[in-house]
């Protein structure tokens, strides 16, 4: 498979963040780093991607410091750093463009400040506090959108269809 | 090529957007679009995509009403709709994300409120007139992480190197 880091004549940081995270994949894994999936396993039930990607692209996401490798009892977790975290705007964007264009009935998924849960403009402004929550302080709940659970759900999509803090590792009933 | 409108499993708002835009080059032709390019042939110039990729890309664009054609003195240009213009979000946090990791001479482009000559911030938002101005009341400059031009710059990335209003049709020497 082609990679995408290919737009050579382009001096443009929109291209230049393409060539990292234009690939497929990589902002949905992004996306779940951000929801709290850290396990290899739980990104495959998830995704639902061919291991040999998904190897690949976290390989490359931890080279390009994205995301780090952690020991978590006796296995290895992914994290994202900050310039990982600094995609979150990209990832919000993304979603409040899909949750207008894409979703007839309404959002899919809420963000809410913790701190006062009130319920994040799609710029990521707490209109409450005047201030853009950093990821760690934002909640994420299903919307009127969100299709509901079936029989053949993941445990990952059964966890988000619960209220989840951004970042924390995501509660999974194994 | 294998097409990324493939995220079946994903009941989620980002991956419907990038069914529709992550595939290769995508976001660079409406990321042009913004910018004032308007004509095929001008697209192609700046990309250097094949004229073939480039097709396919556009006519997908009008099908899913990002942009659409219109009559020009015989010839047909294109032109971002609401639905596109939405995607401006987007646009610019990967060009803040890629300047912030990417770019080690700072910032390639600027982004001003014409209102009022405000330099934006990083959330699109006016920090003198406390707004998130509308992408036609937005000009891009060349910033310091711009590089020089060379005798080998097309003319759109010629026109770039100017101050230029968005949406508005670039003014290119040809």
């Amino acid at each position: 498979m082609a990679l995408p880091r290919e737009y050579a004549g382009q001096a443009c940081s929109i291209a230049k963040a393409l060539e990292i995270v234009g690939e497929r994949w990589t902002l949905l894994i992004v996306r779940d780093a951000a929801y709290g999936v850290r396990r290899f396993s739980d990104f495959v039930t998830h995704l639902d991607i061919p291991r040999r990607v998904l190897t690949e692209r976290l390989k490359f996401l931890v080279e390009e410091g994205i995301l780090e490798k952690q020991p978590a009892g006796g296995r290895e977790e992914y994290a994202l750093t900050d310039k990982g975290l600094a995609l979150f705007p990209v990832i919000r964007a993304l979603a409040a463009w899909g949750d207008e264009y894409t979703s007839p009935g309404g959002r899919r998924r809420i963000l809410r400040h913790v701190a006062c849960g009130t319920i994040l403009e799609r710029t990521g402004r707490c209109p409450e506090c005047d201030l853009y929550p950093p990821v760690g302080d934002i909640e994420s709940s299903p919307g009127p959108g969100l299709p509901a659970l079936t029989d053949d759900d993941d445990e990952v999509t059964r966890a988000l269809a619960r209220p989840c803090r951004l970042l924390e590792p995501l509660v999974l009933q194994r």
